[in-house]
């Protein structure tokens, strides 16, 4: 809502609509309001089949990228579907890939994305995995060729009604810096574990491996606000609380902030993913992974084949049964539910609570959009020849 | 040697010593000085002879403890020694154990250690994946009923001669508070991550999921220093630069530090850690984890069996050709290596660097040890009716 401050427009066109209850045609697309998920889902999977992403492919894109929406993550949902649509344009996305396992053993595969939406080809990955997970216990896949496959809490996520645990990677554009570096090698290379429970709801994590995410720097610079120290630092690599800096020529910083609070271990992290995701898979790592904006040229002498992303599912009998398994996981939960709070904290989370919790308000509520998101995806729909009520 | 200055007598002791060039038997355990591997290796193993281990547990059981001194990582090597010596005496370790496994998939396995030392279960357990992957591609072990591992990159680092990625974690006593809370429910629960590549050296991260480790705290409270904010918190929760704050009641805290710093990424990576080693396992999970201190009582109604750990290991060439992997690894660890680095300081590090550093000027200096720890293994060694040289 602090946006509107700024807008004074709009906010009187909200006042006004609000108040009203006058819904005018294509104007609801200037309103800092909330969608149906419904109303969402019927417009991106319009965009996607403009694209001509086969129906299958339209269905899983939209699901996936609307996930991050339902859930509270709003930096990966719709607000990226101008992004996904630009690649398109460029040709660096293939709307009708041919996915497939180039290679395989009875527990892992290599994947070819075939430069397909990240948000197709991951599942397909996640989908062979499990299937290999069923025959002997575990299935691990890396895939190469792919592009940014949405949240990775999804993919993960997969694994969960097989009583499986899902894990779920990949890299993305550099961003980050190294500990004692200036220059951008990572990306905020983001890790998904999904574990499933009995009674309890699944514990679901789902973060990057930096101190912030760059959406939280971006609501920042909008409010023209300080970041706190060991988010970013500047071109020369001084800690800074420059919301900005990032796009001075700084970089993201790896969890932990600086050396003396662990920086070193967050950059390690980070790495992990990016082998794992592209170094095991032949796509293209650390600096020279392909950029999301599509103005942003792709580097010189890319060592491999677009983004990676690595997925992977245990089924949780393969190690003890599964009812003994799930049992014990709702104990966990329980007694760190139950851990005492700190002065000031009502209760100790379980990773995945605030995204369920938030889905729940969402699904009944509708996904709050702001509205410089709105203007964007009415530019997708102009450019694609799509409304919402059309 | 700031301890040192605290004890005149033991300094005095060591210039004459130094000066001189006299060793005087038994007494060399009083000196703060350099011991060679081998010196170190020879008292270790009749420690662990004299427990009753059988000879291929002593050896093994040695080589692990002093992988960890030998690389640097003090606070888990012969340091340690006395603990497991203490448990063993509280018949909490098992010095003639039947490890096995318990069940088991064409990629999976569950390992009973039979309250064995973690540092022969730990390499069981890590040859079962190997055995595993060589089958199926990949093997992933958990594991109950054991004890502490000592560093988890020797076990990773298992899999690299036969181009595998290992990979460690173990759970460990409660000492550190998951964000909002004020209660310690998870160990340091470290990770590692060994990754092969060609003319390179591997690639080995090992890193407690903590901003800062136990040893580190213990080191400042010896030297009377605080500690930089970010790595504990007193009894209510509070941040604090207290490092006695542990001792006081308070507790770790969890890489990130604190919610603002991503607190929550390094909680939800300790509970990976947690749930991958002991829930799958059946082992005793989160706040009643079995204590390393011998004179701490055992939780009442642990939910399972002993520590646990979680071993993986993956045949790089059941994603890629291994040659194409391995050069690409050197690639990656080249360009991270020549990343440009930020003022004050030389070059950014490639994890395992320093611990490799270590190692060879460590195999050629000796291994130095604090006058504390010379005292705590002169003990073990009057115990088991051990010296040096006899």
């Amino acid at each position: 809502m602090s946006q509107l401050k700024n807008k004074p427009t709009y906010f009187c066109a909200l006042v006004i609509m609000t108040a009203s209850q006058i819904i005018i045609k294509n104007s609801i697309l200037l309103m800092n309001h909330n969608f149906s998920y419904e109303q969402l889902f019927a417009f991106v999977s319009k965009v996607f089949l403009k694209m001509g992403c086969i129906e299958q492919h339209v269905t899983l894109a939209t699901e996936v990228l609307l996930s991050a929406d339902i859930r509270g993550v709003d930096s990966h949902g719709v607000a990226r579907l101008s992004g996904y649509v630009r690649l398109w344009e460029a040709k660096r996305i293939n709307a009708t890939p041919n996915i497939r396992v180039v290679h395989e053993t009875p527990s892992t595969a290599a994947v070819d994305g075939d430069a397909g939406l990240g948000l197709v080809v991951a599942p397909f990955a996640m989908q062979v995995a499990i299937e290999k997970a069923q025959k002997v216990g575990t299935g691990w896949v890396s895939v190469k060729n792919s592009n940014h496959f949405g949240i990775a809490g999804y993919h993960a996520m997969m694994a969960l009604p097989h009583n499986m645990i899902g894990i779920a990677m990949t890299n993305a554009s550099a961003l980050v810096a190294p500990t004692f570096s200036t220059e951008r090698m990572l990306g905020t290379n983001p890790i998904g574990v999904a574990i499933p429970a009995n009674n309890e709801p699944p514990f679901v994590a789902d973060f990057a491996t930096t101190t912030a995410s760059n959406g939280k720097l971006e609501i920042l610079q909008r409010k023209n606000e300080e970041a706190p120290l060991g988010w970013v630092q500047d071109v020369n690599g001084e800690a800074t609380t420059n919301a900005a800096a990032l796009k001075e020529g700084g970089a993201m910083l790896p969890l932990g902030g600086d050396r003396e609070h662990g920086s070193h271990k967050g950059y390690a992290l980070g790495s992990i993913v990016d082998i794992f995701s592209a170094v095991l898979s032949g796509a293209s790592y650390g600096p020279w992974a392909p950029p999301f904006p599509a103005y942003v040229p792709i580097p010189q002498n890319m060592p491999g084949e677009g983004l990676g992303h690595f997925l992977g599912a245990m089924r949780v009998d393969a190690f003890r049964p599964a009812e003994e398994f799930t049992e014990n996981m709702d104990n966990w939960i329980r007694r760190f539910r139950a851990a005492k709070p700190s002065a000031g904290h009502e209760k100790v989370l379980i990773p995945g609570d605030i995204e369920r919790e938030m889905e729940a308000i969402r699904r009944k509520e509708g996904i709050p959009l702001f509205e410089s998101v709105v203007e964007d995806l009415r530019g997708v729909g102009e450019k694609m020849g799509v409304t919402f009520d059309d």
